[in-house]
């Protein structure tokens, strides 16, 4: 239903009502709009894995009992094809383990049978990284039935989740306990602890509280041969040795499987504004937010940059949704700020404001004078991918540059889109804060659709050409998987793709998880 | 002169004018205090790497120029040990690179060549990480001289360094362009951004801004072969394969050389409040820091935690200090919270104090009333360590258990080391926000000395297993070099062990870099 690539503010009732209208994202209508296949043969550059004989396969089956190994297409199909199908695959057999030790056992019978793993969480990901390839060689992994919270501490801080762990559950055993875990994305009902963790997931209070990697302490992971990590500790401070942690974080399931996680908890913010803002460009946005900064630093958990087309599309399409500000602008800005002291925050956003007003930085800005009101600016915002779809095609990119390159990137990337496909309508917008732009192109009016999707690969190799020249990121959140793969070797040096190289063979000598993705 | 395990608070006028009063680290008087030898053979377990004939040590100095190829004794002395002599060597030279290029020939002839190279920065390290072994067979590799501050980005909140720049120095930089890198330790006027990096030093900010790891957003690393990874990054976002900077991050110099970063900048604060409370226990400190955090959370940049007997040290011995409050107390914490945001800070302190002090939670609290009254509520901290000396011999412990667990293991701890050494004086203090305490141990009054510190080992032994208990670490922010070497295979399971092995082969297979530390 959506074709939503990114992301969106996944927080406060609105989100909460909206994901829920979309129901089941199994009942999603087949998508009509997609993104390229890879110019790749699944197992190229990787080593290809053994095909398992039913005999294997039964020995997988006893693993986990009957029940849980799932053969049929028709038990298979949720598990073999993302919701918005642009990744759809076969699965030998789909494997549902309960406890660490089956996961444990999986992976020594995978290692020692050569068969391919696919590890999934909520199967969620955007970059086709959870799902089978077409080859049906391969099984997959689903570690949502590992979903036990096995500890809450809220005196230490930390939530000890396992992988299947639904993200939201986790956010609400933190406010059971009054702390806040702070990692909110739109796919928050359904992603899982482990996936998020394996794709470094950012979203929309990244900004303060970093990406999935910066809200982990300690893993337990089970390694390709089956062994287990039990790196589950809740240390602040260790400098005992090599920090293991981030190499299975952001690894998207190619070096081992992630099975439960020590999480960081912070305090429950017991104040928050937020306003829409009107500027003149980006460039005017970046000294907004560095006002704002300087006044309140750590408080600005949200600042979203957007586009007046992303405005107009959204109150066009979407009947819920009203222009924020009285007149049009050329660019937007929501923020939100939030704080554990109530005094003078939102005095503090609405002099930032007043003086970038008068400084002719912003030219209007409007404050949420209610829950309601925060909502449906936040609305705005959510609805941004989604409505585009009424524009037709979209080419999309997941990018980012430094943050103080961010308004010479679009203004570079638009120049250049326009000049390729004249009469595209530009949508760059996201998380500015974090110098993460999601680069959408959408066809001209009233042009082929098809013929428009079909310069998919020029689009994103001049974006990411011009995402190179900065210093930048082809994928700031979502990761690599399957989507990226053949344009990695064209972004990274030789030598960091080399050490990547090295890791996976040392860490998965038989090349059994996940192949064929990311490397 | 000091015989300071613990990175102080090196904040303010007086830190900086007790460290210049201090001179030349090597004009240091020798200690007869001392850490016990590790028991290993300094290549026990690793590869022995190949004495340098003088052919190759001309080969070495052709590379640098002969100015900074130093051989004499005299010339090499700074180098081979460190300041406070618990770790001397010989080296067979040490060679004073200017440039990348140059660091890139030193290991790659070092590995072709089998020659062992000790990565060194300011030479402040305390686990003897950072100085040769006796064998007179190493090459100290000093990065002193790669001092450029090769770009400033305020708007972007980046500083990217050579790893020979003196912490100071950054701090200093990001001043003077209205920002603040925020690692601050009593090392910080000598020790060098990548000596920081490469222990991932912690400091009195941890608490909110984190350790070193947390401070850097790319790195380049000369390899063991003398390949470059070029891995400066300055983005917030970048979800494009494995991530390497954490691998090297905290190696100790055993993985690669570390010789730029690109720095995490922040904005300054423009508020700042400093009390001293007195409390009954550990346990009410831990229930003021958690009320404190529920105000201001991300305000709290210090909490630091002291029993009686160190405020009690500090006044007996050094002239400049007087008690902080009018009565005694069992327990003191010095918290300093700062704030972009002046409105309210000092007054959120203020009454969060009053209310712990009706709750019975601090017995009494004092709010500095000038800067000089907060620097000499700091002083008092800083000299902690130092004035600990007037008491004897005394055995150090840099643990860290999960912070809610921190009473526990200081009532546990003190316990068993009071039973197992009569009449001992225990000095746990320290970072208490962090879970981080220097549990030190002071001989009985009128004891042997060199009797009481025969007890090293047994009585590490004791506090260390007190610490597995909890889940904690036996070095939180000091790293392992050689004086925790033997103690790693005691608090590390097998299969981190073996994968911290795996690495160290896969990324220096001829065991050239710094070996015999860490592993």
């Amino acid at each position: 239903m959506t074709s939503d690539l990114s992301p969106l503010a996944g927080r406060g009732q609105i989100a909460r009502a909206r994901r829920e209208s979309l129901g089941s994202p199994f009942n999603a209508e087949p998508m009509t709009e997609h993104a390229p296949r890879s110019p790749f043969h699944p197992y190229e550059g990787a080593l290809p894995p053994t095909p398992p004989s039913a005999q294997v396969l039964a020995r997988f089956a006893s693993i986990v009992g009957e029940n849980y190994a799932l053969t049929s297409a028709s038990d298979r199909a949720p598990y073999e094809r993302e919701w918005r199908e642009h990744f759809t695959g076969k699965a030998a057999m789909v494997l549902r383990p309960k406890s660490v030790d089956e996961v444990a056992a999986i992976l020594k019978l995978a290692n020692e049978t050569r068969t391919a793993i696919v590890p999934q969480g909520g199967n969620t990901g955007l970059v086709g990284g959870q799902t089978p390839h077409e080859t049906g060689h391969e099984i997959v992994l689903s570690l949502t039935r590992l979903d036990r919270i096995r500890d809450t501490d809220p005196a230490g801080n930390t939530l000890t989740a396992e992988a299947g762990v639904v993200l939201r559950r986790a956010q609400e055993e933190a406010a059971r306990v009054e702390r806040l875990f702070p990692l909110s994305l739109s796919a928050e009902g359904s992603c899982t602890i482990g996936g998020v963790l394996s794709t470094n997931a950012g979203g929309v209070q990244a900004l303060v509280y970093g990406t999935a990697r910066d809200l982990v302490l300690g893993l337990e992971v089970v390694l390709a041969d089956g062994r287990v990590w039990h790196g589950l500790r809740r240390l602040k401070k260790d400098n005992t040795g090599y920090d293991l942690r981030h190499i299975f974080v952001g690894a998207e399931g190619t070096l081992g499987v992630i099975t439960a996680a020590v999480l960081k908890l912070f305090p429950r913010p017991s104040a928050q504004a937020t306003a829409f803002a009107g500027l003149p460009s980006p460039e005017a946005a970046l000294d907004l937010l560095s006002r704002l900064q300087a006044r309140v630093s750590g408080a600005v958990t949200s600042f979203e940059l957007l586009p007046r087309i992303a405005i107009e599309t959204v109150i066009a399409h979407d009947p819920l949704s009203r222009d924020p500000l009285a007149s049009a602008h050329p660019w937007y800005v929501l923020i939100e700020v939030s704080s554990q002291s109530p005094e003078g925050l939102r005095e503090s956003l609405e002099a930032t404001l007043a003086q970038a007003i008068e400084d002719g930085v912003a030219t209007d800005a409007a404050l949420a004078q209610s829950l309601e009101q925060r909502n449906a600016f936040w609305r705005i915002r959510e609805m941004v991918s989604e409505k585009q779809k009424a524009l037709g095609g979209s080419i999309k990119h997941d990018v980012s540059v430094p943050v103080a390159a961010v308004p010479a990137f679009i203004a570079r990337a638009s120049a250049a889109v326009a000049r390729l496909v004249p009469g595209c309508r530009l949508m760059p917008f996201g998380h500015l804060g974090d110098g993460n732009i999601h680069f959408n192109v959408s066809q001209p009016q009233d042009a082929d659709k098809d013929a428009f999707l079909a310069l998919w690969n020029e689009v994103n190799e001049l974006v990411h050409g011009i995402v190179a020249s900065f210093g930048g990121s082809i994928s700031a959140e979502h990761g690599i998987g399957r989507l990226k793969r053949a344009l990695l070797p064209g972004v990274k040096d030789a030598i960091e793709l080399d050490l990547m190289r090295s890791l996976k063979r040392m860490l998965d000598p038989n090349g059994i998880l996940n192949p064929g993705k990311v490397l």
